[in-house]
């Protein structure tokens, strides 16, 4: 296939005058979306009301839509389901893997993974107790760290402050070498880089829809159970349409076979129907020219701020195979200077202490856009824009 | 206040012709929640992009709900937060509980109750080990069960077959007394019945908003933690925006002041802003007054049916005191008799093994309605209406 990156960029509903850099942390609004969920609110809700659940396919919603997911991640038909957050999924898939590893104690992660996963590890060790330990080290020592000790390993594939990429098919080798099971997370490489979960042999994986795969504020996250595991795991958050016959109402829980177990509460069906939406941005999208091209205008912005913006430090990886969707740079005013870029219309974001990250997201960025944020940044920084004071008021949301 | 209830009803978009008796399962649609989700995708998300978490007040919709909630449920400013769907909300109940009570070992629940709440809890007390244990017994005989190894009661104040409800006040106290602590779900009481947590002295309390409150497939669940506990847990689903800081990325979670500590993961915005939209319909409904119309509601339905379809018995309390804001009847034959009910435009709904079910909300129901949905189910029992075999086959959402 040939992806029309024109195309795909009519598919979004983008304000004028705005160069969005920011999709890595909440994707732009697909033009599908407000007309779906309208009609999931009206014809479906509104019209058919409790029926819908059956009439309008509701409850089978998130393993349809896992499996549209499941192809741009290389995940097998059946290994995907929907729900919740991404902290929830990181915490079913953590757990899962402590009980296939009944003799070992260790979670292994790094230093540069999202703190919510970091956090969720603490919770589920700390509930645990008996010697369980979350064991954090610097993103370069993962691999040596991996021992006989380890349990499960738990990496973010993509760094969300550096861009720097992990070597998912080297490290879960490594892993699986050592007996350890491997999770990864996928926040920063849904929909950024090509994935191939069965092909690296990955244990479990999860990841958010609201990024890359542009589902909206609060979309659902998703999560990957390899097939040879998906039988062996009693969840822990054994919620009741993770059963095997949730209107059986029966007083013990038996959990569903597959990748459905993971599945807990009632699903979002209104940020459900927001997803199947923008999910149709991908049909025709080839993962490997997303690839080609993000690698393309990665470079081109890199080239222009690092020879307008001698200020500016580069922490994103040269190596393009070594980083994944997104730009970063460090600066000490890196707040500031990001305030004066989203007043001037480039939006990207800031990640404390110093970081300036700005998301490249090919279905609906181009060269255009490359040099002309790059041209913003240049006079921001040469201007020394940034030096006034309504761009240092912290907001709550950074 | 005097409650409208003329205009409360204007305020839904119900099909014609139907009669909705399944409020207690999925609430239908308020007439503003199309345009307020439009809204939210169109002009917050299409148009603010990542800052409408700022400009849009995104971040803090879950405490600012939580509080038009909380009237609702006399629970006390700040102490209800939305997120997340029930089960992941008892599941941190119940291990806030745990924690509160270190040295007792049981969760005490009741057969009634809805699975889910049951497999939680099994899910935990599996995690746990160590002799932790749910000990479930008949709905009558809680109060005798309540001794001092008890950690925590978990109980449905609303049993969701048979409608009979348990008295909150009472329960609260004799677990205060025997030095347990008290969690309740509100599943068919948060909008359905008046409820006084502070009053009641109760610890903790979750829900969900997608029935009486009428919130949309797979809105939010609410939790309730009471002052004099929120500072003391420890949250196990320590997801980063219950941190303190969740901007300032640390590597260790600190949880939050109060309630907003059991937020988790990224609030679903659009099903929040369905549900705010949602809450506009109480403005100006005083639970006391709905109390009352749903009882005088519930029993002439039930002196209805009671005086012509002499094979339905009658399974929720006859005392009006000791009822929520349904009505159940059993039949060997249920489910067909449901299924002959909807054909006719009588939706209410059946749940395993033989039970009908009719949500009874004042907000749209009125006399009318409930004389018609008794002479449609008088004529399908008189006729066998529901003996053919279309009402026979069973759907996969019952």
């Amino acid at each position: 296939m040939t992806t029309d990156f024109t195309a795909t960029k009519a598919l979004f509903d983008l304000p004028a005058g705005v160069i969005y850099l920011d999709g890595n942390s909440l994707g732009p609004l697909p033009r599908a979306v407000a007309p779906r969920v309208e009609a999931a609110i009206r014809a479906e809700w509104g019209a058919m009301l409790i029926t819908a659940w059956n009439k309008a396919g509701w409850m089978d919603l998130p393993e349809r839509l896992g499996n549209r997911i499941g192809r741009l991640i290389g995940a097998e038909p059946g290994t995907v389901t929907l729900g919740d957050t991404l902290s929830i999924k990181v915490f079913q898939a953590l757990d899962a893997a402590l009980q296939l590893r009944p003799e070992r104690r260790v979670i292994l992660s790094d230093s540069g993974n999202f703190p919510t996963d970091l956090y969720m590890a603490q919770g589920l060790t700390g509930l645990l107790g008996q010697g369980y330990e979350l064991r954090v080290v610097a993103p370069e020592d993962v691999e040596a760290a991996i021992d006989e000790t380890v349990a499960v390993t738990m990496l973010t594939e993509v760094d969300y402050r550096t861009g720097r990429k992990h070597d998912m098919a080297a490290l879960t080798a490594k892993a699986h070498a050592a007996g350890a099971l491997a999770f990864w997370d996928l926040a920063h490489s849904a929909g950024a880089v090509p994935v191939d979960l069965a092909g690296a042999g990955a244990d479990f994986a999860a990841g958010c829809t609201y990024k890359y795969l542009n589902s909206g504020p609060g979309g659902p996250a998703f999560i990957y159970v390899a097939p040879r595991h998906a039988g062996q795991v009693r969840p822990v958050l054994s919620g009741w349409l993770g059963h095997d016959a949730p209107f059986a109402f029966e007083p013990g829980y038996r959990p569903a076979p597959g990748a459905a177990r993971m599945r807990v509460g009632t699903p979002p069906v209104l940020q459900l129907a927001a997803l199947e939406a923008a999910l149709d941005v991908w049909d025709g999208v080839s993962m490997a020219e997303i690839r080609a091209r993000s690698i393309a205008l990665t470079s081109r912005f890199i080239a222009a701020v690092e020879a307008n913006c001698p200020d500016l430090t580069l922490v994103t990886p040269r190596d393009p195979q070594a980083r994944g969707s997104q730009v970063s740079f460090a600066h000490a005013q890196g707040y500031a200077i990001m305030q004066a870029l989203i007043a001037r219309g480039v939006i990207g974001d800031f990640r404390a202490p110093d970081i300036l990250r700005f998301g490249v997201t090919p279905l609906y960025i181009g060269e255009a856009e490359i040099d002309r944020a790059a041209d913003i940044l240049t006079e921001v920084m040469a201007t020394r824009a940034w030096d006034r004071p309504e761009f240092h008021a912290r907001a709550k949301v950074t």
